[in-house]
């Protein structure tokens, strides 16, 4: 599904006819972002942003859910991944990013959510069902993580986004936040709240470079946007090809192989690239001459974006100022929201 | 125990030594107030005005948790609850009275505590549970009233408060938010909330009209604090008296007879009452005798309440004014806290 194809299915979200159509994506902010994040949705937010009114959000409140013993953490990376998105081509004359706590209305919005959604209905939500057997929570649940379909359901809803983009695994969440916003309309008579639309990338996960599935910090298989050159040349040595794959005469495989997945990604030149997968699927292409092609795609690739990323990273009061200006015009948006959820519920009184 | 015994009690509580001893109070404007809660908190809340710093929360957002169906009902209640306070003496100039869902940071705080608590937890407390099998949610528990032990955590520690007035059923609520206190000051390793002692008062739950436990609006065993005098002798002809005292000469019994116990509760000649149920006992005492000395003494408690509750009502605009300001206070304090709590959790940046 191409970016075009994708737009006209969002064209019949039901807010299509008032005003501009708002996207909300956003990061939790426990590490720099990585080739997996540009794949999966950094690379479509700089479309997007020409197209739709974008807030981009670092979920630093919702990332202490499970981070509470690693507050620093949290908070040294909300700059690192605003440097990731400015280096990658993210405007913020275009795109509105948010600090997600400085907005005291997204838990005003969640509080009241969270009267409209059950316990049972929380512990049945398959998404947070896998992550809490992710991280092994079993009975001792924080009640935050639990509830954390409603600060989702709080956030979408405050900037009235009728489009999220969303890996296929939290399309549940979007259901969800459908299912509340739906609920407060029908409580209140009025249509307040939007509901939204998940939209999946064509392109969804990316492999490690050690071929496991997914491309993650704690599984040390990742190369970040800001990655050095030494530091790209290394994790490219590193790339999982194809075990079967011993002598260059062999026959190789491309399904699984990490090289060709990330050529595929990244390779401006795909009709060479087809000749190189023929070449090797036939025999007598080394995987060392692969790697330096992958190399030299990822080098030409990174090295702007790191180069963006440094010069930034040296004007800290920019990134700062440009933080507060995004926050600010959110918390009037959203501000916005919570004054007509809390009129609607009776709660206006000055 | 006398109010001088119980305030010995708190001067043990840890933060005596910082600054005047902060006491919160509220009620859930679900209705008007009456007799029962003139017994159980208005009374003593005019007096520990004179000795703490006194926060008195309408809690319209917690009263939403089980009354989403009727938000109508909270909004005018608020200011019948706020007409019932100045009405019995409680003094604006001495008193903060805020109206919790004006005031953001509190759902701020709760989103953050819900991290310090987890499900099993909530699922335990006693309170909880109890007003769970109450209200019949069996299954379908909305999530925010499982979780507002969280939000009375916020209440209570936005303000700093170290007293908390309560029902003896409420001293598990208490209990759960030190846990959140003690828990969130040992993560971020400061003194940044204090801890707080339930006082539960002396004469604690006035039995309704019908002799029933608990004086209900539900019910319809109330005597509401702005009760019209015809009102009053309505109510105090259907008060409960002694089933077995039948004819004028028997014995009556002062055990369970509301009469005698609203007397108790009330009556400022307490001498000449002794006298009456001496009286009583032996036999020879009607009940119209004594339920025409409950109707003098009612009518000369509530006389004047009524009259400043009528004189109040037609200045809705000076009401307005008292809550706009008294929340405005009551926001500063808690945004300081807000702000102290998400600066230790690293969530600080501009």
């Amino acid at each position: 599904m191409s970016l075009t194809e994708q737009a006209e299915v969002i064209a019949t979200a039901p807010t299509a006819s008032k005003g501009p159509t708002v996207i909300l994506t956003g990061d939790r902010p426990t590490g720099p972002l990585h080739l997996g994040h540009f794949v999966g949705s950094l690379r479509n937010r700089v479309a997007y942003q020409h197209e739709y009114k974008q807030f981009i959000m670092l979920a630093d409140a919702q990332a202490l859910t499970d981070n509470m013993d690693d507050t620093n953490k949290v908070h040294r990376n909300v700059v690192e991944v605003a440097l990731d998105y400015l280096a990658v081509g993210i405007d913020p004359a275009k795109s509105t990013i948010l600090i997600q706590s400085q907005i005291p209305e997204l838990a005003e919005l969640t509080f009241y959510y969270l009267n409209l959604v059950t316990v049972a209905r929380l512990e049945r939500n398959p998404t947070v069902k896998t992550e809490i057997a992710l991280r092994g929570f079993e009975r001792d649940i924080p009640a935050g993580f639990l509830t954390y379909p409603a600060s989702q359901a709080a956030d979408i809803s405050a900037f009235k986004a009728s489009i999220v983009p969303v890996g296929e695994d939290q399309i549940p969440m979007i259901e969800q936040t459908n299912e509340i916003v739906r609920r407060f309309n029908r409580l209140v008579n009025q249509d307040i709240l939007v509901e939204c639309k998940a939209l999946v990338p064509e392109i969804g996960r990316l492999p490690g470079t050690d071929g496991k599935a997914k491309m993650s910090k704690s599984l040390g298989n990742t190369i970040n946007l800001g990655a050095t050159a030494a530091e790209i040349t290394a994790a490219v040595k590193k790339v999982y090809t194809d075990p079967l794959h011993l002598r260059v005469e062999d026959p190789g495989h491309l399904e699984g192989n990490v090289a060709f997945i990330y050529l595929d990604a990244f390779d401006p030149e795909q009709d060479k690239l087809a000749e190189m997968k023929a070449h090797y699927v036939r025999g007598g292409l080394g995987d060392s001459i692969v790697k330096k092609r992958l190399e030299v795609v990822l080098q030409e690739m990174l090295a702007p974006i790191r180069a963006r990323r440094e010069a930034l990273a040296q004007d800290k009061g920019y990134i700062m100022q440009m933080l507060k200006e995004g926050t600010m015009h959110a918390r009037e948006v959203a501000a916005r929201t919570a004054d007509e959820v809390k009129a609607a519920l009776g709660l206006s009184y000055f």
